[in-house]
């Protein structure tokens, strides 16, 4: 039961989207050019790291619709994606990928966890800082969204078919795309409430 | 010194702002419509639960700035901002606020520690679930700066004056306006390092 009164119908953070849809939009405009835009990192891979921070934030929604996205951009590969999750240095993933889940990790527990020579092991693995920054961002903003979809106890179904069917959805399409069919054309603020 | 190459003379969020103006637009809306938005939260008490968000999480450029705007929005009463921070059940604000800030408190600590009593007594005190689901999602939001400002290293000056009139410049004009001096027009992916 969640502790407002969200639309009925929606599982997690698309419940509370559809409750503002004003601070909807530019939430998924942020994770649409962080985890599908023009990168070296592929979406597969932002997508895991997503996942990976939801998991150390115990966000069961979103670290199972983002393991489901991942697993749909990494050719259905559901146990690459519990593999980072439960132990990521012993997954089949890149030495770069490793250092820049090192970081990600830290900046869950709190930015000023992250340092110099966390920079400097992703730095020597090859990561590029645009690939340092959006990887700090990734996480910032999934310890945003974790937050969000529990701290208003949203609904999250346990039914893993349903992840599996929407990841793919979203791995196709993307999150601007698929928020059209539960969010209005236009923001609007809820009117009663707002002067 | 910052963990990437971030535009130099900026402090805080606006130096990785300025480094990723496509990620910065859509932050900047967030906070705009969050913090300056039309509201039954003043702008004041919103930047308030912005500033003591900012201060659980230790985040020194984050809480300085959002404590200047707030004040500016508050007829410059900075002891109150310095109350709040430090013990705000005995401040001067609504027992509302205080409701309100024991649930941003609980969000910033993780979503799962809000309990239905939390929010049964944001409610007896006359919270609306507009006023509930921001306060949740200013503090989730506040984790995201927080973490991406620390996260990166960025330049953080020790200089109350200046948060000062950057404060009133913030509260006259907003974030989105005052964003357009330091971010480009149009925002364009670093080319040398996005294929």
């Amino acid at each position: 039961m969640s502790y407002i009164a969200l639309p009925e119908g929606l599982p997690g953070i698309r419940a509370a989207m559809a409750f503002r849809p004003e601070t909807a939009k530019p939430m998924n405009e942020l994770v649409e050019i962080l985890l599908c835009g023009p990168h070296t990192l592929t979406p597969g891979e932002r997508e895991l790291i997503a996942t990976y921070v939801s998991s150390l934030n115990d966000c069961y929604y979103c670290q199972t619709i983002h393991g489901a996205i991942a697993a749909a951009h990494l050719n259905g590969d559901e146990d690459l994606v519990k593999r980072v999750k439960a132990d990521f240095q012993h997954a089949d993933i890149s030495e770069k990928m490793k250092t820049l889940l090192v970081i990600a990790a830290k900046v869950q527990r709190g930015g000023k966890d992250v340092t110099a020579e966390d920079i400097a092991h992703a730095r020597n693995a090859g990561a590029s800082d645009l690939e340092i920054h959006d990887t700090v961002l990734i996480s910032a903003a999934f310890c945003m969204f974790n937050r969000y979809v529990d701290g208003l106890a949203t609904p999250q179904p346990r039914d893993e078919a349903f992840y599996r069917e929407r990841g793919k959805l979203v791995a196709r399409e993307g999150y601007v795309s698929v928020s059209k069919s539960y969010l209005p054309a236009k923001a609007e603020a809820p009117k009663a409430e707002v002067r």
